[in-house]
């Protein structure tokens, strides 16, 4: 099972908008962060460090949901349910957290702003194929 | 187990900001949706239609968490995992929805943007007592 993006919502993962990210504690609670995300192709990628609370879970359930809201018009933005289909780790990741970086932050270098993680977590990438997608 | 909100987070629950509500579909994958929210007293309250998916999700499984995001400033949020400890329906509940039509969208009468509900929905309102709270 697996649901396309219409173009009328992509903007909505092209643009810097901090997103929604939900996963699924083990005692069944939602947890929701706000997290950078880009669109690859038909995919949602979202990129985070192992080891913390979401990463768990995600490699437990991966069925993960992401709510991208434009921050100028409430009346435009994007469920998107989904199954992660990959993780990546490695210097993709960390090319990836660069380029999110430049995107949300202007700065093509993730560890200019964030020095203490540099060297001492591992960054990793959750490709996200779409499943299904609600919007406006 | 209860969480108290901190007073640094509480304007993003009393200003006019769209909120992510997330609930779990019966399959395990997290339904999240753009909502209003207020905030009364240490409870969040969200208002919604008897029957709708999210309705379901949360009769079924009363864990539910809301990401609130400063549209202005990426840096300010809030999550508040909580629990549905009383469903409310009936004048209470419209009331609630015209209260919130007022602080989101100007005007007190929820039913004159959405006249196609009037008479037709039945309004409830989840009570969320926050059982943990993240932010900054």
């Amino acid at each position: 099972m697996s649901a396309a993006i219409p173009d009328s919502l992509k903007d909505l993962l092209e643009r810097p908008i901090v997103v929604a990210f939900a996963t699924s504690n083990p005692d069944g609670q939602p947890q929701v962060t706000p997290v950078w995300a880009s669109l690859e192709g038909e995919q949602v990628w979202i990129n985070s460090a192992v080891g913390r609370r979401k990463d768990l879970n995600v490699r437990a359930n991966p069925k993960v949901t992401v709510l991208a809201l434009d921050p100028e018009n409430a009346f435009h933005w994007a469920e998107i349910r989904g199954q992660v289909v990959d993780f990546v780790e490695g210097d993709a990741a960390v090319a990836h957290i660069n380029k999110l970086s430049g995107i949300y932050a202007g700065n093509e270098d993730y560890y200019a702003f964030n020095p203490e993680g540099k060297g001492k977590e591992t960054r990793v990438i959750y490709k996200i194929q779409p499943t299904r997608v609600n919007g406006m």
